[in-house]
């Protein structure tokens, strides 16, 4: 779509970011969740082939499902998204960016991702999840932000189990996630049939400890996990790597 | 012990390297398991205090016992070794570097540790296992080098229980593995009451994936890790890191 026509989508208050990619655009709304360093090293570590169903649970404005698209990735999205607000922000990102017809947005709840979905197999799931477990930090119930940020509405129990049931055998799911958390994290999706096959550590600098890890897991995968190489996002001198910078 | 002193311990076949640190020195066999570059690592990794009692399981001709005492760390070395030509190495290593108060070698099975240091508790363990599981690669049954590699004396799951019940509460057990078995070794860790708090990884190159981890557990530790800066190797130019430099 024009830039000109983009323009008719958006809301007071909201803001228009050129993604830098092949004309992709994605509208956000700062008082909600914005998308952060960890949506665009998702949708790039994730892998779809062209003819792939791609669900992305936990969407928010839609940014995986358009960044995918964006590297031609999968043929069709599902987005399940809780906050209206942003289920809605999700739509017009995929009706300005031309997915009308391959990206649905579901506004629900994704701890019943199965009765959303009835019927459906997915060939890859991917989930930027709230990071902090319940209880973790301090926590304004009212905030929206919030939501994206804490286990309020899901649990990853409940990521990793309907994600078990929704994925096709040999299916593979992406997520990003915390390393502190990792040892929880691998236990709780090969509890539920996702073997953990791919791991990628992100550090802000070379000598940080990881602030990030992506993780790839395969329904029923056997027990072997490559540690790619570590991703490193700047330069001792404060400038992205070379590797981020291409990924922008 | 002065070098003339030293190379009476010395038998035919055999070869004496420099660890080029405080005057320590290592014998070994080529004929049986040679230490490599993640025994130095795990040296440098672990940590253990000035008054700490060390278990080193499988310690074969010595060398994580003589490389911490070389780092000033522990107070006391206690090393299992199932074959008799590497707990005679063992010893001999603790006699030429001065530690026979220090170092004692137990000639035994690490699966039956408990009974071989009946009513011990130790602050910290040490083990750089065999990585391959039985059944991984080629073995010859007859080769003394490859009970060093394979698990054909003890699995993983016979050393992290062995660990758990030797190791004081909130004591660490420090490991290098191989990241490809993360997910069955954190797991098991974790069955055993051994919670994995650190991980570093280490990586050839930095755009190579990992060949090892290195991994800290603690009994009765909480569900949090952290994963420290990659450990690199080699520059892109095959020159060792300084990091590397510094170790050695």
């Amino acid at each position: 779509m024009s830039k000109t026509n983009i323009d008719k989508y958006i809301l007071p208050g909201e803001r228009l970011d050129d993604l830098q990619r092949n004309g992709f655009y994605l509208i956000q709304d700062p008082s909600l969740f914005c998308f952060g360093m960890d949506a665009v090293l998702l949708a790039d570590f994730a892998r779809a082939g062209r003819k792939d169903r791609v669900l992305d649970m936990c969407t928010g404005n839609g940014v995986i499902p358009v960044l995918m698209a964006a590297r031609g990735k999968g043929a069709a999205f599902t987005g399940i998204e809780y906050q209206e607000k942003s289920a809605d922000l999700a739509r017009r990102n995929a009706i300005i960016n031309d997915l009308e017809e391959g990206f649905r947005v579901i506004r629900g709840d994704v701890c019943e991702a199965r009765e959303l979905c009835p019927g459906e197999v997915f060939d890859v799931i991917t989930c930027n999840p709230p990071y902090m477990a319940e209880g973790e930090g301090l926590v304004n119930p009212g905030d929206e932000k919030a939501w994206a940020r804490h286990e309020i509405k899901c649990t990853f129990g409940d990521i990793a189990r309907e994600a078990g049931a929704l994925l096709r055998e040999g299916g593979h799911i992406y997520l990003v996630h915390r390393p502190r958390r990792l040892v929880e994290i691998i236990g709780t999706l090969a509890g539920h049939g996702l073997e953990p096959k791919r791991l990628r550590f992100v550090h802000s600098f070379a000598q940080d400890k990881a602030s990030m890890v992506l993780i790839d897991a395969v329904k029923g995968g056997g027990a072997q996990i490559i540690t790619e190489a570590p991703l490193i996002i700047y330069e001792s001198d404060g400038q992205y790597t070379k590797e981020i910078k291409e990924l922008y």
